[in-house]
């Protein structure tokens, strides 16, 4: 022992720091047990799936049992750790590459592309009509959650490919489907949703991609430069079929003027061969600032062969059928990073020593105490926790719900189901990504100064994380979304009653506890009184100024975010309470999960209370005169 | 005009498409009308250098008239744009490396860096006697603030020279004062604080690193390895000046056995030129996140002759002295990043055109408004504008503290301002580092997709910024600091009480008015006095608990933000307000203080409530089993 200290303290101390330093990668777990919890004891999955059996409009025909289930989360499990998680950090140094207009993905996605595809993961829900898995949206999500927090980056090729596939599901005509389909859901080929252009994202009236009818009646030439396109090219499959937004001739100027196109990277001959010229071109590859795994393109489009999809100028609508399940896609980016970052964190906060504890020294034969000690690093870590676990029970209930949407029997029930999937939405999207970010931030901060270091890993999941709240709408988007069309709205189906009702529920059956969950129930009661007084009040303002809207719309989002985080850990606690009352918890699962209900109560509902009062500001802010703003 | 659009949306888009991406750059414009309004109308600054003439211990003789501030402002102004700022965005691109046990700053930076000392900034604050400008402290807080929102990485390296510098004036011998002091002054060489090694940063008395007396009463031999030492090694200068903490032979384990030695990197032979072989060797320099223009080094000390500064053991005394300084530096990069946030979201918010004004379409002409019209946007701006101007007014209070104490006629008034500047010192390092980060981020959202892009420049100041809570004590520490030592503990001269009756002071004398001012200083009073309650519960908690002070920490040091941020925009707006009644404001500067003013107070504070409320919860969360944390 002795001679190891001395010897550190010395010169050869220069090439061991070095490598300490250097060797500290990131590691992960797949939850599994997490997962198994919230499907067997909160959300009763498989009485859910029992129900679901042959009654899915989109031929899922599996019954999922534990069994099955059990399976699935076993394989993906091993997917991840050994196939996904060894590339998470190489791919964001090396990144992708554009020469000679071929697109490189980082070494070692082909293959694993290729693992993922022959493992039938790629069309998990897709009907086996076109060979797929035939299973439901939820067991798709839970997976796919297992595998993304592995590559957020590897993750958003299949993932991003099946927005494609699922709008030509829904749109295309039977010629095209199958053409298309069958090699999507196989992944032998990809798809894309080609929206944004240089001069707007969220703005989709002012996209110029023209489209100029061919005369057959159903080929096009497009013409125009798409941005920001995710998967939009690389080396993983041999064709990408875009969909793209884009003009018809004499078409409206607004949204209205869109119509949406199937462009193929290269034109499908009549015997199913790939014509070798491009039919698109990439024109660049962006350097971002994290998920640099992720091929995010720039396509040029020049009178390239493209095919309608359903009818024209339709293109919104049929453009916004997926978006939904692609925006709970981006608000599983926020559990994603937030879990990685958690488990992270806490292995570093185990290792790491420095001071004392305040509580009285823990380990007096050591130089000093683990960080894990000290109250200050133990929130950092809890927040993480707090956000992976409560979003990724958010996130399973409503892909629960998109279960059932594609079950529906009637298209009332699947409006209905719509309705309210449509309304926890922009909150998982909205809230999980900035809570991602900041849970992958305050991680960090768990490790100090090595936090920042390149190689450490802690950076590169705040990297990759902070895209979250920009893409697929932005925060701002997902807020001025759930106020107006949400809950202001009367055509939102009346969600917000809803809502109000189903916390309430919740937060009574526990009001007259004693122990904590009774006082997390009338924290919870309070909560939802408030937010319905909250509600009216922002109705009201909005009637004199509708500015008013726009000023309280992310505070307005984010206490909504936090009485739904709050309903969620309150279902958890509820399940693991039954278990440590009954004396069930041999390894503290239970107790964990109750004590960081615990944390969520007490050191994060806290903060509603400041948007409480923000979002019922008048909204001055929006009167200030920007003249008044000039530098100087 | 037409042909344009057209133009514009046939494939001639593509390259142009590209060039309008690829060529957004950040802009910066240095505040020089803020710092005089805060100079000459919040501080009346000119009238404190009046009082300081001739008074200031560390001969600053010179007084600062305004004439010679505005001189400064527009001569550190013109090195900013012109020199600094430039390479902003490059040195992040190109980043620092090491070969050969050479370390190469990024292109220009040497250029620059002779420019900056031949101005005579280096040693702007440093006595006449050894070839400084003898300037008060606060004149090189607010010049310095300005160039180092032109280039934060760069102005790492004169302003951590300055930490050794500094402590050289105040222990070390005369014979080594000679020597150094002038070339360190000068700029011709540099200087560095080696605190942190590979198993230790905030903890020093973990501290490995060790000297052995060569026998002639002055010298050491000394061997250790540093790590993360900011300008550690680089090209700017002939000779680095290593300030070192280090453990002589038979010294007590703990911090108590540290003594402090200065190392150079290159020897000085007794006629003052350099020995050719090097003393101390770089064997790394660190690739993070941001702040890539600022070499973080490894430094190996092998034998290294090294010399002794002040006395044996007193290590951990003699480093702490400008300990307060050097945090009230990293609080300016919170300055400096919002700032610089600031004005590049203002920017883009005007040019960028989406969607409509709820409040009524803008610019009917134009394909959209432009998004500044969005009040999320403008809040996210205002964010960024309010820790900007803000922190600036924190910085010149504390900066004048600072000069007050340097010219202090007795070692008790000393102590007593000493006091005074410890209490502020964890609020500007802690809240504004976390704040900036924050505009950073709120900033880069401005941008959308755009922001998250390299090369635009959004993407960079957040990752520059994230540093900000980590180096010289994170956020954690400061607030185990600020509770610890500057407000529980009787040695920290009462200041919490009389920080209550400053605010207070302020709020009282509009607690009556009528129009905002009046609601703001009734805001501001309800504050201070549920901050003095708090005080007081945390207080007794830390009786029964020692873990709660930890518990609370953060919580209270964020609270204790807030409540600082309003009281200098109450000063700012008390001002600002003398002259829009008396009609003296043209182009709106004031009206935009009054404004910002009302954002702080109706859109930032809130937030301290849920601060109030978490810290006054018991620490549950300390007594959490870390066991039941595992990862399933």
């Amino acid at each position: 022992m002795l001679r190891r200290l001395c010897a550190a303290a010395g010169p050869q101390m220069s090439a061991r720091a070095k490598v300490a330093i250097a060797a500290r990668s990131l590691t992960y777990t797949p939850r599994t047990r997490d997962v198994q919890f919230l499907y067997e004891e909160v959300f009763h999955m498989y009485d859910h799936y029992g129900k679901l059996a042959g009654k899915d409009g989109a031929s899922r025909e599996n019954t999922v049992t534990k069994e099955l289930m059990d399976a699935l989360l076993e394989e993906s499990s091993k997917l991840s750790t050994q196939t996904l998680f060894p590339l998470y950090e190489p791919s964001d140094t090396e990144g992708c590459k554009l020469a000679n207009g071929v697109v490189t993905t980082p070494k070692g996605f082909k293959e694993a592309y290729k693992a993922y595809a022959e493992g039938g993961w790629v069309g998990i829900n897709d009907p086996e009509k076109y060979g797929g898995q035939g299973l439901p949206v939820s067991v798709g999500f839970t997976t796919r959650e297992i595998m993304s927090t592995a590559n957020w980056s590897f993750g958003m090729y299949p993932n991003l490919s099946q927005g494609a596939c699922q709008t030509l599901l829904k749109w295309a005509s039977d010629e095209l489907k199958e053409v298309y389909l069958p090699k999507l859901v196989s992944g032998e080929w990809s798809g894309t949703m080609c929206l944004t252009e240089p001069q707007c994202g969220t703005d989709l009236g002012q996209v110029k991609t023209k489209a100029e009818p061919l005369g057959d009646g159903k080929s096009y030439h497009i013409t125009g430069t798409k941005i920001f396109i995710s998967a939009g090219d690389h080396d993983l499959v041999d064709n990408i079929a875009h969909v793209v937004l884009a003009r018809l001739p004499n078409s409206k100027p607004s949204t209205k003027g869109l119509s949406l196109f199937l462009v193929p990277r290269h034109v499908v001959k009549p015997d199913g061969t790939l014509e070798a010229k491009k039919n698109v071109e990439c024109i660049g590859v962006e350097k971002k600032m994290g998920i640099k795994g992720s091929a995010t393109s720039q396509l040029s489009f020049d009178n390239s062969v493209g095919y309608l999809i359903g009818s024209e100028s339709e293109g919104m609508k049929e453009m916004f059928t997926y978006m939904n399940a692609a925006r709970m896609g981006c608000g599983m980016q926020g559990v994603s990073h937030a879990e990685l970052a958690f488990q992270n964190s806490l292995r570093y906060a185990r290792e790491r020593r420095s001071m004392r504890a305040l509580s009285g020294t823990k380990e007096p034969e050591k130089p000093a105490d683990t960080i894990i000690c000290h109250a200050n690093v133990r929130s950092n870590i809890l927040f993480s926790k707090a956000v992976a676990e409560g979003g990724r029970a958010l996130i399973v209930d409503v892909s629960r719900m998109l279960d059932l949407h594609f079950a529906a029997p009637t298209p009332e029930a699947a409006a209905k189901l719509d309705n309210e999937i449509g309304f926890y939405t922009p909150i998982a999207k909205g809230c999980l990504t900035e809570w991602g970010f900041e849970a992958a931030s305050r991680s960090l901060q768990v490790w100090g100064g090595h936090g920042y270091i390149n190689g450490n890993g802690m950076e590169q999941i705040l990297r990759d994380s902070r895209i979250g709240t920009l893409y697929e709408g932005t925060t701002g988007v997902q807020a001025m979304d759930f106020i107006g069309r949400k809950v202001l709205s009367s055509k939102g189906g009346n969600q917000a009653k809803r809502f109000g009702q189903r916390v309430n529920k919740l937060a009574r059956a526990h009001l007259f506890s004693s122990g904590p969950l009774g006082s997390y129930g009338r924290h919870l009661w309070l909560m939802q009184k408030q937010w319905r007084i909250a509600t009216m009040k922002i109705g009201f303002m909005a009637q004199k100024n509708h500015d008013a809207v726009a000023a309280a719309s992310e505070d307005f989002l984010m206490y909504s975010g936090y009485l739904t985080l709050g309903y969620y850990w309150l279902r958890m606690a509820e399940a693991a309470q039954k278990k440590v009352a009954a004396g069930q918890d041999p390894d503290g699962f239970y107790q964990a999960k109750l004590d960081t209900c615990e944390y969520v109560f007490t050191r994060v509902l806290p903060r509603a209370d400041a948007h409480y009062k923000m979002m019922q500001e008048p909204p001055a802010l929006c009167a200030y005169k920007q003249e008044n703003w000039d530098i100087q």
